[in-house]
C-alpha cells in the first residue's frame, strides 16, 4: 500500500462474512465511489458460494457507470488468506443461521417476553454472544497472527460483545465497532428541526452530538444545529408528538416497514430523561425493563413500533437472493449510491487522507468517567492518520448511568462466561438481564436451559 | 470529658429518636455494663413523652443488680440542647408514624409488589427515604452548628440513604451507619460449623469475614474460623439445606417468629453466586429482582421467610408499650442483657480504649474499587481513637458487582432528589428499582402518585 | 448574534488585556480574514491608553486591502461592560509589569537557577501565578455574572494555573486555553519530513499528533503525515542532529532570534524517552531537573537555545510601540495576514460552522488517565456546536508521567495557595519544583520571600 | 499444620536467607516466646554455613530459660525444598555483598550525592534494585510452584520494589513488606508526650495513627494517644526542639549510635507540611530533595544524623559474628528477648489465632486514593484470619503527595526496568530520583554506568 498525490493505492481490505448480502454490497458501492482509494477487497465467509457471487457483483462494478475498476475482489479459501497483511478487516457476519436466531428471537415469547430485534441484548442477545464470541476469538488470533497492525471494523451483532471479544483476545488490537442508529436519530432530529424551525435540507452529519452510552442504547448529552441548541426545541416536539407518535413516510420497500416506528420510545425516554435517545426504538426497547414499551405485542403496537420476526427475516433475505440473481444473471444492474455508513470514510481517514469525528464502539479508556474502564462504550470519536480516538463526554447524567450500567455489567459478565466457557457465569448474566428479571428463577432457568439447548450445534465448545 | 485510668468520665451522648423503644434500651443496658465510660445522655424526641419516660427508666437502672450508675439521663426540649457540645449523637428514629409505613409496605401490594421489609429498597425504602431525608438534612445542619467534631451513628433505615444525607449536607461529618444483619449471619455460620465439625460454642465475633456490599445487601469475600475456610464447608451445608431450608429454634416471643427464616434465600444466592449473602433473608429477598423470592405471598413461603406486616408491627408495639408500663410501674425491672449491638464498643474504641474492627456504612473512599466514590458502602473498618476507617476490599465480583450497582445507582439519585426536593429525578429513581421494575410505566407512576399522596403529610417541602 | 446562510453577525468579544501588541493585533487580523463571522469587539484593559490606540487601529482595517470591515472595535470602561452579553472572551494579560517579570526571571539567577522563559514553571511561573490567579477570579466572576454561556479563550501564562484558576472559582465556565508551541512542533516535523523524505510544503495542521501532557511540556504520542508514522524517520534525524543542532534559518527581526533554538533539548528528550517532546526548547529546558539543561548560560549555550531577558523583552516592546505608531499615523498600514493562532477558527467552529481537532489546555475529564481529575492538561479536543470536548490519549508513559506529575502536583498547590491566599501552601509547592529543588531550604526560603517582596505591590491580598 | 485449643501445630516457616544475622535472630526469639504456635523453620541461604550456625543456634533455644522447644530448625540445600508446603515464607537477604552496596552507598559520593543508607531510594536504591529484584522472581516463581498459598513476610530493602516485584511476576501472591520504622515514630511520640503531658510508660502500640505513603517516606495522617490528639502537642514540641534537635540517650553499643538522629529533619518536615513524617530521619533525608538534609557531609552534620558507611556495616557485622561465635561455642547463651517486630504477631493474626491493625507495605488496592492502583504503598492493615486487608486513608494530602509520586514513579519504572531487563528505562528512573536530580545528564550518566560496572557480577542478566 502507498499513497501519492493524496491516493491510496494497493490497499488490502479482508472481508470476514464476504457472502452478506446488505453490508457487503454497502461496501462495493462506497469503495466505487471513493476516487481516493483503490486496492482489492478479499471476501472470506464459512459458506463460499455467496462469497463467490459477491466477488462476481463486485468486479463487475467496473464496467457500471462508466465507474473505473479501483477494487478487485477475490474470495479466499480460509481465513488466513484474506487476513494474510490486509490493511483493513472488516467482520459482518451471522453467527449461526436463522433458526439459531429463530430461537433467541421467539423462544422467550413462551415465557411473555418480547424482543423487537432480539440481537443485542435480552436473552436473545446474551445467547447469540455465547456462540459468536468464540467465532471472535479465531478471529482476534487470526489478525494477531496475519495482520496485527490492520485496523478491523465490526458490523456484527452483539456490537458490543463482540468488539469487546476482540480486545479481550488481542488487546493491542485496532478495532471498533460501528453502527448506524446515532445516523438515524440526527436524521430524525433534522426533521424536527425542519417542522419547528423550517429548516430544510440538513445533512444529517451537520447535527452535532455529544454520544454517551452503549451501543443501540445509546444517548446525546447535547445536540446542535450550528449554534441552535436542539434539545428545547426537541421538548416541544416531544410534548407535541410523544402520545400520537410522529409517522413517517412509508418506506418504498413494505418489507422495511417493520424497522418503521413512530420514534414513541424515543420521545417518552426524553421526556422523562431530559436525554435524547439516540437509537431506532426496536432497540431503546429493549434497552429498557421489559415490562415499559415490550409488555406485550399489544404494548408493543401502542408504543408504535414493531417486533421483527424471523419469518420476516426470511421474507427479507428471499428478496435479496432474487436481486443478486438479478445482478449476476445481468437482469439487473448493481447500483451504486452511497450508503449512509461510514467505513470507507473512515478507512480513508485512517489513511490520512482526511480527519473527521463520528461514533464509535471502543473499550473505555477515559471517554466516559462513570463506566467500568475497557468495557466497550459508544462515544464520538477522532478519526485520523493511524488513529481512532475516543473523545471524552465525562459522566453518565445519574439516570442515563442507572438505566446502563445494568447493560454493562451483563455484557462484561457474559464476555468473560464466553471467553471462559463458563455457563454458570453465562446464566447469573442472563437473570440480570433487564428483559429476564420479568421471570422468576425456575422460569429462568428453564428458558436459558431451552436457548442453549436449541442452539446446541454452535456451542459444542461449551461443557453442555 | 476526660479519660484517666484508662476510664472516660463526663461523656455526652445526644440521642435523637430519644423515645425509641428497642434500640434505645439495648444503648441503656450496654452503657451501663461498660464500667470504663461515664456520662450523660440526652434524650430527644419530637414525641416527647416517650423520651421522659425513657429516661425514667434509664435513670432507674443505677438501683438494678447493684450496679453502679454511671449514666444520667436527660430529656431536651430542643434538638440543639441534645446536640450542643455531645461527644456521640446517636440517631434511631421512626420517620412518620406506622400509617406512611402501612402505605410503604401495602400500596404496592395492590400492584403485585410485596415486600418483606419496605423500608430498605423497593418503592417503601424510596418513598420512606423521600420524607426521611429532609428530617436528616435537619439533623446535619444541628450537628454542623452545636458539636461538628461529635461521631454519629446512624441506625435508622434507609440506612444507606440515610448515612448518605448526613454527608452530602455536612461533608466533614463523622458518621456511620451500623446495622446488626451481619451479625446475624456470623451467628448462623458458627451454626453451620457446629452442624459440620461439631465446634461448639464459636462467639460470633470470632468469625472473620471480608464484608462487602451495601446495607442489607451485604455479602462476604471471604469467611474464616481460625484457619478454617469457611466457604467450602458452607457450601456443602448448602447443597443440603438449600431445598429444605435450616429451621431454627422459634423465638420465645412469638411476634418475633416473623423475623425468622429458613436461609433459604441466602443458601441459594451462595449456591448461584459463590459469596455468601450476609442479611436476613427478608432484606436480601428486597435486593433481588421482584420475581426471584418475592414474586407472590407463596412464593415467599415457599422461600420460607415471611412478609412483616405493618400489623405485626403494631403488634410488637402494644408488647413493648406493655413492657414500658410496667418498668415504670416497678411491676417489672428492667433488665440489663448484652444488646449484641456494638455502639458502647465503638464509642470506647473511638475514644482510645481499645481497638477492633467490624462492618459499618461509610462513604467509599476506596474500600471497593469498582463502586463510585462517596456512596455509602459497607464494609469493614477498623475503630480507634477518633477514627474509623473503612478496611478495603477491592472490586466487588462481577455478579455481585451488577446486582448491587442497581441499588447504588438508585440510591444515589434517591438523596439527590430527596436533598434538590426534586421528585421527577426521585421518579426516576423509583422506576429503576428492582421491585417496580416489575411494572409498566403506567403502573409505576400510578403506584408513585398513591404513595407520596398517602404521605404527604410528612413531604410538605417539596412541591407536591 | 444569529446565523444564516452559513455567517454569523452581530457576535460580541470581550477581549481582557486589549492593550496587548501581539495577541490584539493577531486576532484582529484574523478577524478580518474571516468571511463568516462579523460583530464587535470590545477591547478592556487596566491602562486603557493601548486598549483606544487598538481600538482605532481595529477600526481602520475596514479600509485596508479593500476588505469588508465586519469588525467594529470599542473600547470598555469597566470589565463588565465588556463582558456583560458577550459571546466569547478573550484573555491575554500582563500580570503586573516587566518589572515584576524581571524579578521572576533574573531574581533566581542569584541563587544559581537560570530560566529561559520564566512565566509557567519554575520560581518565576509560581510567583507569576501568585500575583495572576486572583486577577483571575476577578474575571471569572465577573464572566459568571455578564456571560455565563460564553466561552472564554486564555492566552496568558502561566497558561495551566490560569485555566485551572477560571474553572476553580467558577466550575461551570466554558473556558479552554491555546498555546502555539505544538503547532511549531508540527512545523519542525514537517521539514524533517522535507530533510528526510524530500515532501515538500507540509501544512503543519497536515502533521496528524496524539497530543498529551501539561502546557509548555507537552508530548506526541503519535505523529503522522499520511500514513506515515513520523517516529521512526525522526529517530533517524535526531540520531544525526541531536549532538550538533538543526540550525534554522535566521528570522527577518533579530530581536526574535532569541526566541529560535537548535532543537537539541526536544531531540535529547526524544532519543532518550522515544516520545515527541513538543514545545519550544525554552520551555522544554525550564519543565526539566535544573541542572540538565539550565545548569548555567554556557549550559543552555552549548544546548543551543536562549534565555530571553526582560531587557529583551523591553526591546521587543519598544520596537512594537514603534510600529504601532506608525499604524496610528498612517505612517504604516496594519497589515493582514494569518497569525498562526486558531482562535478565530475556533470561535467558528463553536459557532457550528465548520468542525475540527485541535490541542488545547482544559480540566483533566478523562482524556489523560493517569493524571488527576480536574488538573488542567493539554490534549487534542474536538471543536464543534458550543462544544471542545477532550479527546482521549489514555496513561502517559511512564518517564513522561514521572517528569509531568511532578508539575501537576506543583501547578495544583499553587493554585489552591493563591486562590485560599496561602503563602505557606504556595512554598511547599515552590520547594517542590524542579528548578528550585536546586537549591538547599535555607536558600529556598531566601529566594521565595525576596521574590515575595519583589513583587508585593501585587500581592496585597496575601497575608504579607 | 492443625489448629486446636487455639494453638497451632506443625506449622513449616521458610526463610529465605536463613545466614542473617539480625533479622533470623530476631525471628527465633520471638517464635520462642510464642506459646501459640510451633512447628519448624526452613533455612535456605545461597551462602549455606551461616544457615547451618544459625540453625544450631535455633536449635539450642529449647534449653534456653527452661523455655520449651516449640521449634526445629533445619537447613534447605535448595528453595525448592525449603518453600514445599510452607506455611510463610519470611525473606531478609542481602543481594550481593557488601561491596555491591560499597558502590551504592560510596560511589554517587564523587559526584556530590551523600546517602544516608542507600538502599531504599536514591542511586544506591535504585542500583541495589536492579540486581536485587532478578533474585525476587526466582523467589516469586518459587513460591508459585511449591507454596502458592504461603504467605509471605519480605524484610529486605528495597521494600517496595522488592515487595512489588513479587506481585508483579506473581500477582495471585499473598505477600506483603514488614518495617519497623513506623514503630521507632511511635516510640518517639511515646517520649513527646512524655515531655509534654508527663504521661509515662505509654506503649508504642497505644500511640493510634493514620498511615500513608511510602516505605521509609511514610507519614502519619493523624495520631492520637487515646483521645489525645497528638498533632497539636507535637507541633508545642516541634516548635522547641526543631533547631536544636531531641537528644536521645546514646544507644549501648557505640556501633549503633550511627543510626541515632537529633529527629531534625522530622521536625522539619512536620513544621513544613503539617503532618508527622514517620520514618528514621536518616530514610526521610534520603527521600527528599538532595539538597535539604544531604547537601553535604556537614549539612547532615547540622542536621543532626549520621551518614551509615559501609565500613561500620562491616565494623557491625564483625560484632555479630563474634557474638555468633560465642553463641556456637557457648561461651554465650543465645538471649531471647522481644525484638519489636511484628512478624509472630502477624503470623498469628493470619492463624486466625487474634487480629490486629498494624502497617504493612502492599499493593495499592484503594487504600490510598490519589497513587497509582497496584503500587506498593505503606498503611495500616487489618490482620486476621488468611486475611491482610489495608485500610483506607484517602488521599494523600497536596504536598507529601508531590513528594511521594516523585518516588512512587521512579519505583514503578525500575521494577518494570528489572523485570523487563531494560537498562534504558532504568537510566530514565535513575536520573528522575531527587537526588540524581542534583547532577547534570553527563554526571548521571557517568554515575549510572560507573554503578553498572561496579557491580555487574550481579547483573549478568541484563545486557550490560
Amino acid at each position: 500500500m502507498k499513497i501519492e498525490n493524496g491516493k491510496a493505492t494497493g490497499i488490502k481490505i479482508a472481508y470476514i462474512g464476504g457472502g452478506s448480502k446488505g453490508w457487503a454490497w454497502n461496501l462495493m458501492s462506497d469503495l466505487a465511489e471513493e476516487s481516493a482509494m483503490s486496492g482489492e477487497v478479499y471476501l472470506y465467509d464459512i459458506d463460499k458460494e455467496p462469497a463467490i457471487l459477491n466477488a462476481q457483483i463486485g468486479n463487475s462494478i467496473g464496467d457500471i457507470d462508466g465507474k473505473l475498476a479501483n477494487w478487485k475482489y477475490f474470495v479466499s479459501d480460509t481465513l488466513e488468506d484474506a487476513l494474510k497483511g490486509a490493511n483493513f478487516v472488516v467482520i459482518s457476519i451471522l453467527p449461526g443461521t436463522f433458526e439459531e436466531m429463530r430461537s433467541d428471537v421467539h423462544t422467550p415469547e413462551k415465557y411473555g417476553i418480547y424482543q423487537s430485534v432480539g440481537d443485542t441484548m435480552g436473552p436473545g442477545g446474551i445467547i447469540r454472544a455465547l456462540r459468536t464470541i468464540p467465532m471472535y476469538e479465531v478471529m482476534a488470533n487470526g489478525i494477531r497472527e496475519n495482520c496485527p497492525n490492520a485496523w478491523v471494523i465490526n458490523y456484527t451483532n452483539p456490537m458490543t460483545m463482540c468488539t469487546r471479544a476482540l480486545y479481550k483476545v488481542f488487546p493491542e488490537i485496532k478495532a471498533f465497532g460501528c453502527c448506524h442508529e446515532v445516523f438515524s436519530t440526527q436524521k430524525f432530529l433534522a426533521k424536527v428541526l425542519e417542522k419547528k424551525l423550517g429548516i430544510k435540507d440538513i445533512k444529517r452529519e451537520d447535527i452535532r452530538c455529544e454520544v454517551m452510552g452503549v451501543n443501540h442504547f445509546t444517548w446525546l448529552k447535547k445536540a446542535y444545529y450550528q449554534d441552535i441548541d436542539i434539545f428545547p426545541i426537541y421538548k416541544e416536539f416531544c410534548e407535541e408528538y410523544a402520545k400520537v407518535g410522529f409517522t413517517e413516510a412509508p418506506d418504498d420497500n413494505w418489507l422495511n416497514r417493520v424497522f418503521q416506528s413512530k420514534q414513541m420510545v424515543k420521545m417518552d425516554l426524553f421526556l422523562r430523561y431530559g436525554y435524547i435517545a439516540a437509537a431506532g426504538d426496536r432497540h431503546l426497547a429493549e434497552a429498557c425493563p421489559g415490562k415499559w414499551y415490550l409488555e406485550s405485542p399489544e404494548c408493543v403496537e401502542k408504543w408504535g413500533f414493531g417486533l421483527t420476526s424471523v419469518d420476516h427475516r426470511y421474507a427479507l433475505l428471499e428478496q435479496s437472493l432474487e436481486k443478486r440473481s438479478k445482478y449476476i444473471s445481468g437482469e439487473e444492474q448493481f447500483k451504486l449510491k452511497p450508503s449512509g455508513e461510514e467505513g470507507v470514510k473512515q478507512m480513508k481517514a485512517i489513511l490520512g487522507l482526511g480527519s473527521f469525528v463520528t461514533n464509535v464502539n471502543m473499550p473505555n479508556r477515559g471517554q466516559i468517567t462513570n463506566l467500568p474502564m475497557g468495557a466497550v462504550v459508544e462515544t464520538n470519536a477522532s478519526f485520523t492518520s493511524n488513529t481512532v480516538a475516543p473523545v471524552t463526554v465525562g459522566d453518565l447524567p445519574p439516570a442515563v448511568f442507572a438505566l446502563t450500567i445494568d447493560h454493562v455489567a451483563v455484557q462484561e459478565m457474559v464476555v468473560e462466561a464466553a471467553v471462559t466457557r463458563d455457563l454458570d457465569l453465562a446464566f447469573q448474566a442472563f437473570c440480570k438481564d433487564p428483559q429476564v428479571k420479568r421471570l422468576n428463577l425456575t422460569e429462568a432457568r428453564a428458558l436459558f436451559d431451552e436457548m442453549i439447548e436449541n442452539t446446541k450445534e454452535y456451542l459444542t465448545m461449551y461443557n453442555i
